[in-house]
């Protein structure tokens, strides 16, 4: 059980977001009373003030009313759903997108990530990653018993790129990396990579055979003046790129547990004989809701991406304040990723005084990478008064645990 | 990626039920014309016919209008519905159930059972595993590298008994199988393991240290007269059995996608981390749904057991009038495994000819285990007058086919 064990122990869920509650609370020496206020849990979204998409429960209750068809579908999803869905991710991603060979419906964005890593990665393999990034690429390729080839972004930088170590990722391949995964917008600290940096990936993933995997989850929460590029139109084989893409905290559909992901149809041949293990497909009702995706009443969208830049401007101008604290204004993305400055604690203890002495839940850095022992990640998608409220208390406490 | 290509190869979807439109037909040499008739899809059930538990979509709108705390729950679930859950199969099984401690929800039993094998098999494990059994449990043994170790079971036979070979499993135990997975009824054969069995596989489980899965899926559609014993009953370290269960074809939730596994607190620990990254969570509106699962009305159960005895019998007699078929009476469960006799095609073949000149879709026994090549799966909870009729038609074909 050895194996099992190593395995495991990489792969803690203590810190991840929402898993807050299971805490061992343990002996703690806090520093001074606690600050009274609504708490805010800033790891996830909150879809009580961001509502779902207008008519998605609609669409389930139909869905459920088609009955079987829509409860059975295939591993990959529904034909009809797959249809609609590959022309507006088409219209939206300026590619080609395949309904019957190219695209699966998954449960959620991280049941897509999953499929493409089991479908990709074989032990020993060597993975290049971004630190930081969404916290669950390094365990996946953990699991798999691949191993992490770091690549360095600019995240704290300001200039209109990511700043993507591009050497470090040429020195990756050549190292023996036939498999790049990222963000963009980067999760957790809302960077959106320059068109000569999507075209440098794509120029050296051909260069060296390499498979790439973009998770586009918050691609579509693009803040004012901001423009995209998508990985998937530039020149290069396209069965080597897979684009990952899913409703998020923009449209508020996570309860309906939907994500998407399209592209090479020989990885997507995979991740559907591997569905068909994991838990058969996306529940069927759900798939239903993807009709109201890329649907939204016009101007809809609009005013949401209006109102988290409003949430997101009054928070950083709290962060700014603090004085040795950086943090990126984020181009794209429901989240804010601050360096806070010394603490005389470390970043889990922290994390949990902020919790259990100011109903301020917010997610460690070090779920990013191990060394972001400085930073804890805040989603964006709040009450607004509330999560002003919720910060101003954070500052409060990071003055009182100031090294 | 010669690594990744042979787990791939062992774990093929053409031949899962509901993927038959996804097969290539290629050229195909048909005996006769077509035979007219209602379509009839025996690879799953026919939620149309059977349809959910009354209340379900109430429940999962009521789940929708609570909002955030129903949408992200903790990953092995929310709280309040382990709650109701654990009391109500503490009650159905006879064991306590810790909420807390000793029950994860899943996306559907599948989720549960991958998960719970990714939880405990390492590669080059040994793993005993029945023949004929659940299909995916070999394809998961495979894909986690564990080696498979078959055992056989009596599942022709006509007697009160599952007619487990003991011996062959604790052979199988004497060589290092520490886990043993087992589907109890059985699917496919619709054979419920007696007191007896139940007792020496925990008693044979708790000599060599053993941990045991049970997969209960059907253990609710007991038909008349007959009783089932609960493995988690015995007198066996708890820490080593693993109980999975779930709305089945019985109360028709699949559109949902359901399941929960209850028992060892170290398994379910490890289950959840998995999770966390497959796919986060069950659907988390879907678990609302679960609120009226062994809450059914009254009778309601009951009546539903007794409708599909009635197509089980039917279709019994039918299939009994061809020479040479060999079929159980199912004591519980949803399905029908007939061995039928010796044809001029493959069975691969014949279930193809099943659909594209009957209408009727049955899973070719080969998914339960490579020998089975004389027999198919029917899943019994369809419309009662339409399964007959294609079943009529399914006998017309082997006589067309016969050897």
């Amino acid at each position: 059980m050895s194996l099992l064990h190593d395995k495991f122990s990489k792969i803690g869920v203590d810190n991840a977001p929402g898993q807050e509650v299971r805490q061992h609370i343990g002996e703690i020496r806090f520093r001074g009373k606690e600050i009274p206020g609504k708490p805010v849990d800033f790891s996830h979204g909150d879809v009580n003030a961001f509502e779902p998409i207008p008519g998605s429960l609609d669409e389930f209750t139909a869905g459920v009313r088609r009955g079987g068809e829509q409860a059975y579908t295939e591993y990959r999803g529904g034909s009809s759903i797959r249809l609609d869905l590959a022309a507006k991710l088409t219209r939206f991603s300026g590619a080609a997108v395949s309904a019957d060979k190219g695209l699966i419906i998954t449960p959620g964005t991280q049941g897509a990530l999953f499929l493409a890593i089991g479908s990709t990665v074989a032990r020993g393999d060597k993975v290049a990653i971004v630190e930081p990034d969404y916290f669950a690429n390094r365990k996946l390729v953990q699991f798999f018993e691949g191993e992490v080839i770091p690549i360095q972004i600019d995240y704290l930088g300001t200039s209109e790129y990511a700043g993507l170590d591009l050497t470090q990722l040429e020195d990756a391949f050549k190292a023996g990396v036939r498999l790049f995964l990222f963000s963009n917008p980067n999760n957790p600290a809302g960077v959106i990579y320059s068109p000569a940096e999507i075209r440098a990936i794509a120029g050296l993933a051909q260069k060296y055979g390499a498979t790439v995997i973009v998770d586009q989850l918050y691609s579509r929460l693009l803040y004012e003046g901001k423009t995209y590029t998508h990985l998937c139109t530039m020149d290069i084989d396209p069965e080597n790129i897979l684009t990952i893409i899913g409703p998020s905290k923009l449209e508020s559909l996570s309860g309906y547990r939907l994500g998407v992901a399209f592209g090479s149809s020989k990885i997507i041949d995979r991740m559907e004989k591997l569905q068909a293990i994991v838990s058969l497909r996306a529940a069927g009702y759900s798939q239903a809701v993807l009709k109201t995706w890329f649907a939204e009443p016009a101007g809809w969208l609009d005013k949401r991406i209006v109102l988290h830049k409003a949430i997101r401007d009054d928070l950083l101008k709290i962060l700014r304040s603090v004085e040795g604290l950086a943090v990126r204004v984020p181009e794209a993305g429901s989240y804010l990723f601050p360096r806070i400055p010394a603490l005389a604690v470390t970043i889990q203890e922290f994390v949990k005084f902020l919790r259990l002495q100011a109903g301020v839940t917010v997610t460690p850095g070090t779920e990013f990478g191990s060394h972001f022992t400085d930073s804890f990640r805040l989603n964006l998608s709040q009450d607004h008064e509330a999560a002003v409220q919720a910060i101003e208390r954070a500052v409060k406490l990071i003055e009182r645990y100031r090294q």
